[in-house]
């Protein structure tokens, strides 16, 4: 897999980043001396709404919290392209997947895929990443899905 | 936001810190030789015992909820602060923030506010961080909160 | 506690590290330019498939769930060594432990601590970590256990 040029790929997708805005009390990231740059857990807004609350695998199917997955990963991805002062730059670590799940639901790697297959259609190579999916009680705003990064600024 | 001196802030908030023992099998926290240090997740003990135990949102409400997460927030920075040699040189990067909760409770922004203020507190800018909050189905010891943290100190 | 031969522990334990395989979507691991290796979250395959699923202290009770873990953490433990060039220069940073939990189950630190002694019996000091344990609602697969690591190659 190559890298490809981020820019392009958005406007194939008709993917428009969110403005990012910042919350007085915690950052939206936070870049260490190390060069890591963390992105807080983004839920699926847009324009300032969720589109869906609840919980997968009890009133939000798998396709709907695949849909709301990919929702939070361009949310975290417009994050971190402000972050590392531009998308051209922007190389993924880190994801880490959160699913507002049904005890008996088991296809949290399914939706946390959305989110994947969206970064590394935006990014190619630069866009892969470690990733960890789990079931969750519950997230803020009853949101059925978060996404967490861990990014860097490519070399 | 400026930073300001976090022993005269702890004093002001008659916080302090609780002393750091070590764990055979696992440590407090552990530091990278790329400068970051992972802190081990911490729960709300006060002198060896945990306050209260249950659920948020069925048991727990989410203003006692809101003082256990500062509790676990203080024990996580005094590990913090005896990782870096000395809470003057300490900055936070990033806080993960778990809520036991109820399947209806959404309020896990809120409870992760407590330990995110304790920190812009006590810390000043040096306090802000990246951060994630969830609502798990259960915790160590049915504790109601746990947080972790990653840190570095600063330059 | 003194490091030790890694190679020697595995086969004084009978244990030999499963072979790692790539995913097209995600990778295994990232590493950054920071040094830190992100390994994603691993269950507890055994030639590709799951021993048991379900839920701890729901069907699984805590014994199982231990050795679903140490068996987690071995495949982690693959991953980090193929990721590091060899297991000789692995060194742990970070361990995020979940349990699939009952809401009454509170035993995910003693679940956990089945993963932390497997890599403290086979690296020694350097296998000693920062740890997070969480109870979740659900895992992939319905997995009863996942384990995420954060490591480095020693210096």
């Amino acid at each position: 897999m190559t890298d490809r040029n981020p820019e392009e790929a958005l406007r194939e997708l008709g993917i428009t980043l969110p403005l990012v805005t910042e919350d007085p009390k915690y950052t939206n990231w936070r870049a260490s001396s190390a060069g890591l740059i963390h992105i807080s857990g983004q839920l699926p807004y847009r324009d300032g709404v969720l589109p869906l609350t609840g919980t997968v695998g009890a009133g939000v199917d798998e396709e709907t919290a695949r849909g709301l997955m990919r929702i939070a990963t361009i949310n975290a991805l417009a994050v971190a392209s402000h972050a590392t002062g531009g998308i051209q730059r922007l190389r993924i670590v880190q994801m880490l997947a959160f699913v507002a799940s049904a005890p008996d639901f088991d296809g949290q790697s399914n939706v946390a895929d959305a989110g994947s297959e969206l970064l590394v259609q935006v990014l190619g190579e630069r866009g892969r990443h470690a990733r960890t999916a789990i079931g969750v009680a519950a997230l803020p705003r009853t949101s059925p899905v978060e996404v967490q990064l861990v990014v860097e600024v490519a070399q």
